[in-house]
C-alpha cells in the first residue's frame, strides 16, 4: 500500500475529471468479495480489485466505497471484526484506523450501502466501473438493478490508470525483478524426461514465496502454437521449443509479464534458429520504435514487415512486404497482437473494456487476423506500460484453413510451409515503459534474448 | 479421471437413491466456469465443481448435465470448440468423444440447455445442488428462477460421496503422500530470520510440481492462536511454535490436509513440550478410539476430556473432568472441531450444507464453542474419510472475554493462564479412514509428530 496522499489525491483527480466531463452524482466503487474455489469458507487467493486497490488501497473484502462528485463526500462501507472473528482471524484493525489509512473519513457498515444508496441516490446519476467478477454483478443486480456501467466513469479511471506514475514505475520495475528469477528458474530447470508440470511447480515457487503469486496462469509448452495451453502434464523431450510464458504479481499487486522460448535440448537446430532469429529480431526492432508520439499500431504493422522480411528470405513468403502487411499475411504467422498494457493487471484494465483502453479515440479496431487481436494501439505517451511480444507460430489447422480458403495464394509458400508443421511455435517478450524520450524496458536485468545469449545460458 | 464404468454406476446409484426416495422428474448438474481473478481472460487455477466431478468427470469449463430419474435418459450440454478456439487452444477432442468417456451417449450444445429446460420441465421437478460459487447462483437465476436447491438430492449425494470407494482411497493415498512431501519441505525450510511467505512458496512448489495445487490457502504462521492465519509477511523468530496446516490437491483432485506444530528454534522450550505433548496425546488417543460404530462426537468429547486432564495437570485447570468437559471448558483452548470429512473437497462437500454432510439425522449440533465448530460428529462407517486434529491455544481476547463473562470461574486458572498469553497455538492433524475393524491414516508415511521425532526431523 501506498501512503495516504496517494489515494487522496488520485480520488481528487477523478472527481475532477468527471466534472470536467460534465457529470455529477455518485462514484460507487464495489470491492471484491473471497472467491469460492469450492465453498464459501475455501476461496481462492485473496485478490481485491484493481481500481478499488487504485483508488482505496485497502486489501481486504467486503468493501464498498462512494465518492460525491458533487459535494467530495466520501463514504467507506466496511464492517469491524466481532469477537468471533477475532477468535478466527486474531485481533483487526479497525474500520476507522483503515479508513484513516487512506484519507477517507467517514464509514458505516458494509450491510448499509443498500439503504444508504435508496435514501441518497434520489434520481442522481450512480457511476460504477462493469463487474469483473461474478461477485460484483450479482451485487450490482442488488443494489441497482438493470443499471449501466458509467462509460464517463469508465473514460475517467482508464486516463489515470494509463498513465503510471513514478511509484508505479518501481513497483512494476520490482515485480519484473521477480519475474526475471521466475523465468531464471525455469530455465535452469528444463531437463529431458521430466514432466512440464515440475518446471512449473518450480518456478511458481519463486512467485509464491517473493509475490502475490503469478499475475496469470502460467503458460509453458513444447506447443507453442497453441497460444493459450495451460496444459502442463506432457514429458519434456528433445528438439523441441518451449515456449514459457509466465509474470508474478508482486506483493503490491503490480504485473511482471515475460515469454522466452527455449531449445529443450539445449541448442537450437538450424530451422529452429533461423525462425528464433526473426523473432527476436521482431522484438528488438519493435522496442527501437517504441516511443512518445508513434502509435503501437503503427509499431505493430512495421514489425508485422520486418516478420514477413524474415520470412520471405526463408522461402516461406514472397512478394511485395507492403501488400503482405496490408492483405494480413502475417497474422497467419502471428494471430495475435505486439502488446498490451500493463498495470496492476497483466492486461491491464481488461475489465473496463479491451477497446476503451488500448485505442484512442480516432482509432478503430481492425477485423484482421492478428492486427485484430491488437490490444494496445494507442498513440504512446510517457508512462504507458506495455508489452512487446512477436511471434512467429506454424499453427497446421490455421494454415489449412487459409489454404481452403484460398487465402493468400500470391504470397505464401504452403507447400514450403508443410515442412514447419511440427516445429511449434516462438513468442519472445519484455516489458516496456514509454518515457519522455524514448522507452526502457522494465526490471534491472534482461532475460538472455539472442540465440547465443540464451544457448549460453543453458549450458550453465 | 476414472474409468468410464465408474461414471455409469454412480449416475445409474443416483438414479436408484432418488426413486427409492421417492423423487421423480430431472436431476440438473451444473459444472463450473473459470472464475476470474481480475477480468474475464485472468482466471484463478481452473477448478472443476467436485459433485460434477464425482458424476460426471470431465474435467472441463462450461458444462451441464441433466439425468431423469423417470426414464434415466442423460444428456450432456457442452460446446465443440470453433476453429478460433483451435489458434488458442490447440485441436481439442469433440464434446461427442469426451461424453463417450464417461458413457453419457447424448449431447447437445451448452447454449441450449434453457431452451431445452423450459421445454421438457413442464411442471416436473428439477432437482439441483445448492451453488459454491457465484457464477452457479447467476445461472441458476436464469435457468430456474425462484427454484430452491433440493434437499433430497443433497441427501443422495452426500450418502455416496461419505462413502469413499477403493479407487478414492487410492486417490487420497496419493494425495497424503504429496502432502507429506510438501510439509516434510516446509520443515526443513524453517529458519530463523526469513519471512515466512519464502517458506510457503518452497512448500506450494511441490503441491504445483506434483498436483493441482494447495487443497486449500496455506496457514502457516507464528500465531498459532490465530486460527485462519492467511498472513505471511512475519519474519521467523526464534522460540516461537510455528503451525503449518497445508494440503495438496492431487491432479485427480484428491484432497490432504496435516497440520504440524515446530519449534522455530529447533527445540521446544519446557513450558511448549509440555502443552505439546498434550496435544500430540490428544491426537493418537483420538486416533484410538476411532473406529466404525463409534460417533464422532463422541470421540471429540472423550479427547476434550484427554485435553482437560493434560491441561489440570498443569494447574491451568482443575474440578470435575466430565463437568468441565459438559460445561464446554475444553472449548476456551480448543474453539474448534476435533475434525471434518475429507475427499474431493478438503472439507468435503462443504457447500451442500454442513450439518447434512456430518451430522446423522438424530444429531443436533451444540451451541456451544468448540463442539458447535464440529464439522463431523456422524456415527462412522467403514469408508468415511475425516481427519483428527485436535489443537490447543492461548487466545488473549477469547480468554478475557470468558473471564468478563464470568465463565469457567469454578475451573479455569485465570491468573496461570496469563504466563501463555505469548504462547500462540498448537494444532496437530492427520488424515484418516474408517476401516471395517477400526481406522488407518491415510498415506504411506506419518509425518514426524512426537517432540522427540520433530525436533531429531528438525536437526537433519
Amino acid at each position: 500500500m501506498f501512503a495516504k496522499e496517494v489515494y487522496v489525491r488520485r480520488r481528487k483527480t477523478l472527481i475532477e475529471k468527471m466534472r470536467e466531463a460534465g457529470q455529477s452524482g455518485l462514484v460507487l466503487f464495489i470491492g471484491n468479495a473471497e472467491a469460492p474455489a469450492q465453498y464459501k469458507d475455501n476461496c481462492y487467493k485473496w485478490r481485491q480489485d484493481s481500481s478499488w486497490l487504485y483508488y482505496w488501497g485497502l486489501d481486504e473484502p467486503l468493501m464498498a466505497a462512494v465518492l460525491s462528485i458533487d459535494s467530495g463526500e466520501e463514504i467507506l462501507f466496511a464492517d469491524d471484526v466481532e469477537i468471533d472473528d477475532i477468535i478466527w482471524m486474531g485481533p483487526q484493525p479497525s474500520v476507522e484506523s483503515k479508513a484513516q489509512s487512506v484519507g477517507v473519513s467517514r464509514h458505516r457498515p458494509y450491510g448499509e450501502l443498500a439503504g444508504w444508496l435508496q435514501e441518497r441516490v434520489k434520481g442522481r446519476p450512480v457511476h460504477f466501473l462493469p463487474p469483473s467478477r461474478y461477485f460484483n454483478t450479482l451485487k450490482l443486480q442488488q443494489l441497482l438493478p438493470g443499471e449501466k456501467p458509467s462509460e464517463a466513469l469508465i473514460k475517467a479511471v482508464i486516463s489515470m490508470r494509463l498513465i503510471k506514475e513514478d511509484i508505479e514505475v518501481e513497483a512494476l520495475d520490482a515485480a519484473c525483478d521477480l519475474g526475471y528469477e521466475m523465468h531464471s528458474v525455469a530455465r535452469d530447470s528444463i531437463q529431458m524426461g521430466i514432466v512440464e508440470q515440475e518446471i512449473v511447480g518450480k518456478m511458481e515457487a519463486i512467485a509464491l514465496a517473493k509475490g502475490w503469486g503469478v499475475s496469470f496462469p502460467t503458460i509453458l509448452t513444447q506447443h507453442g502454437e497453441t497460444l493459450h495451453n495451460h496444459g502442463h502434464a506432457a514429458v519434456v523431450e528433445p528438439g523441441k521449443l518451449m515456449v514459457i510464458d509466465a509474470g508474478v504479481e508482486s506483493n503490491e499487486h503490480y504485473a511482471s509479464d515475460f515469454t522466452r522460448t527455449y531449445p529443450t535440448s539445449g541448442k537450437f537446430t538450424q530451422k529452429q534458429r533461423e525462425i528464433y532469429q526473426i523473432v527476436c529480431d521482431c522484438n528488438n526492432y519493435a522496442f527501437s520504435l517504441t516511443k512518445p508520439g508513434v502509435t503501437y499500431r503503427e509499431v505493430h504493422l512495421a514489425t508485422a514487415r520486418k516478420m514477413l522480411e524474415g520470412l520471405s528470405a526463408l522461402g516461406l513468403v514472397k512478394g511485395d512486404l507492403d501488400e503482405m502487411v496490408a492483405k494480413g499475411i502475417a497474422g497467419l504467422f502471428q494471430p495475435h497482437g505486439l502488446g498490451h498494457n500493463m498495470g496492476l493487471d497483466v492486461h491491464d484494465m481488461e475489465d473496463l473494456g479491451e477497446n476503451l483502453v488500448g485505442y484512442d479515440p480516432d482509432q478503430t479496431r481492425a477485423k484482421q487476423l492478428g492486427l485484430g487481436s491488437l490490444r494496445m494501439a494507442r498513440c504512446l505517451v510517457p508512462g504507458h506500460v506495455i508489452t512487446d511480444e512477436p511471434g512467429i507460430y506454424f499453427i497446421p489447422a490455421l494454415i489449412e484453413k487459409f489454404k481452403k480458403e484460398g487465402l493468400g495464394y500470391d504470397f505464401v509458400n504452403y507447400t514450403k510451409l508443410e515442412q514447419y508443421y511440427d516445429f511449434g511455435g516462438i513468442r519472445l517478450e519484455d516489458d516496456v515503459l514509454i518515457t519522455p524520450t524514448g522507452a526502457r524496458r522494465l526490471g534491472h536485468h534482461r532475460l538472455p534474448i539472442t540465440p547465443e545469449e540464451v544457448e549460453a545460458a543453458m549450458a550453465k
